[in-house]
């Protein structure tokens, strides 16, 4: 039997929860992947991550490629071993991080070059190198080698490297040997209706264990993104899981579980920890504030974490000014909590048939009366309200 | 009943395991405070610390009086709550932090005038500001105000200070008003045998719940050294607690462990951590090193900890090398648990008469067949070889 499966379960509006089995366990969509760039999801233990939640971790190709080695990593019993995480890994295809961190990088058909912000040395990536590199790392998810074209970009250089990202995906599936990992395509197009839907539809040629939403969140406002979120699901067949790729924001995540995406991944609610700020119902609060520093408040009243359960804001205010880590850590453990609830909480919505209640809700509190255009054009499309 | 209350429950030669009673539980010595400076054990959740063994944590009244200030940690039910440690805090006096950090110091009669390291206030501390200070912080044990002479001084300097120190600790105790903090005089005198002995039989004078041993580990060798706790532990009362400050090498804690010294306190195993350095029985190994980048095993073979349990040396060293948080925190976490199973362990072989057998064994280990002059002979002073 395929190691891989994905049932939906319940449906509300466009909204679906979904079992999706790896080798490494079942884990329940929509869910949000904490990033662990380096193989580490930054200052926090694998069981502390379990603790909160989390189900499925990402790791960075590009980075794990350059330090330690994907051959170390291999040797090491891969990333599950390796990292001390025994749940399902995904790993991305190292694309988007050699055009945003690789130095003097060309792009031809072949793949890219581009040289290591570490060493300076000189590093061929390819679709079939992508490929091998994400074997010897061993996720239970491994993405196709695209390009993810800069914000913004013409229609005719969004068009020209749309097909050959669809010349890469056929490489990248020619070059897979291993029958323990699922292959996801990457649909590209920028913002472009047309141009999005074809890289959608081309992508969809391949007969893929998912889909993933790829070259959003990187600049576009959220009235071009969330047209095209809306479009992607659409087209995408509704028995495979559908990923939009650098997603972390909680209002953006309500909008497209509203729409159909069942996974997500985005450094942001660690970053913005580490930075000192906390996701709470009505956004973030940044604890350099002085507000804070009497404030005997849990970072969010009613939140599970540790973070909530054990301290006050004024020691977590203290902690961020003192520069110490600890501060960092918490906030990180909370917001990855605060995005986990969400999602639990979508699922239970969606089970019961109400997610558009339970958006109207999430909505009221994180904008108050105005409610942004893109957020309830969104609503509509996945039939919530 | 008095709160505080020390029982003498097993002895091997000198040494001894004391059960010590507080207003926030029962410790068990010998025993090693791990040092939570700001409030907070670098990168540790007190969850963490509670599980390797912890029993009581150190905070700095020093660098607590400069942030958040000792009327905030008050106002946030002190150290205790406002840290999430419920279990036995003790502070230092924040003398020894105005010698190492504060500028522009000046000492008198009165106290010291010293420069802040954050921001250049000028801030006066004197020994009823140091115990106002510590009562607002709230720990259960408290430090009289003293000064640690630098090393070297002369003798002339020395035996000024610790009577200047004497006097202190007078005005301490008369500044005192809290029933449920527990305050300890500290004995200076440096290396000076005479003055040693001189510094604690006055501090001998005042009848106080447990004894320090001070300014020591600050420069001079181990042979200079434990003669001075040798000699110290043998004036010190039985019945009383008594800690050797700033001490954390785990060899220096087994030969003091043998000289009946039963509490400890040092950053070394949690900074010599976030620098990459784990302790092992032989000593200790710097992850940072090349061999370690492949090397499968546990930071140490048997031990307990989440790091080991979970982590090779592989995983640990690539964390270092990438500048990855989790890596001094996993440092930190296990060498913690170090230091705790070396007293655990201590405690053990004193119920069962075999001190002398158990200090041989870890000297085998940590030195090979060269044990050093120092050790043996505090081995002998401790009636153990």
């Amino acid at each position: 039997m395929d190691p891989f499966r994905f049932a939906i379960q319940a449906r509300s509006g466009r909204a679906r929860v979904g079992l999706l089995t790896t080798p490494h366990g079942r884990v329940e969509t929509p869910l949000f992947m904490p990033v662990g760039t380096q193989g580490s999801v930054k200052g926090l233990l694998p069981k502390d991550l379990k603790a909160i939640g989390s189900q499925v971790l990402l790791a960075n190709t590009y980075h794990l490629l350059l330090r330690p080695g994907p051959e170390r990593v291999r040797a090491l019993g891969g990333l599950h071993r390796f990292a001390g995480w025994d749940g399902p890994w995904l790993t991305d295809s190292g694309g988007f991080q050699v055009m945003s961190l690789g130095h003097l990088r060309r792009i031809d058909e072949e793949g890219v070059v581009f040289q290591s912000h570490l060493d300076g040395s000189l590093i061929r990536l390819t679709p079939e190198r992508s490929i091998a590199i994400q074997e010897a790392l061993g996720a239970d998810f491994i993405m196709a080698f695209d390009e993810c074209p800069p914000y913004p970009s013409s229609p005719e250089y969004l068009k020209a490297s749309l097909e050959r990202t669809l010349r890469w995906l056929e490489r990248s599936l020619k070059a897979k040997t291993r029958p323990d990992q699922a292959l996801f395509g990457i649909a590209q197009g920028g913002t472009d209706a047309g141009l999005r839907a074809l890289s959608t539809r081309e992508t969809l040629r391949f007969d893929l264990p998912g889909y993933a939403i790829g070259g959003l969140a990187v600049g576009e406002t959220k009235e071009e993104m969330f047209p095209m979120v809306a479009l992607s699901t659409e087209i995408l067949p509704e028995a495979k899981p559908r990923y939009l790729m650098g997603v972390g924001h909680p209002e953006d995540l309500v909008a497209a579980m509203g729409l159909g995406v069942d996974l997500f991944d985005s450094v942001y609610p660690t970053r913005t920890g580490r930075f000192g700020s906390a996701l709470v119902p009505e956004g973030r609060i940044n604890l350099k504030n002085a507000q804070y520093l009497e404030d005997k408040r849990p970072l969010e009243e009613g939140c599970d974490c540790y973070a909530c359960q054990t301290f006050s804001r004024a020691y977590i205010a203290h902690l961020v000014r003192a520069g110490e880590m600890l501060g960092g850590i918490l906030l990180s453990l909370h917001n990855l909590r605060f995005l986990h609830r969400l999602t639990e909480r979508a699922r239970e919505a969606i089970r019961q048939g109400s997610y558009g209640a339970f958006a109207r809700e999430f909505a009221e509190r994180r904008f108050g009366k105005e409610v942004p255009l893109w957020f309830r054009e969104a609503m509509a499309a996945g039939g919530h309200w």
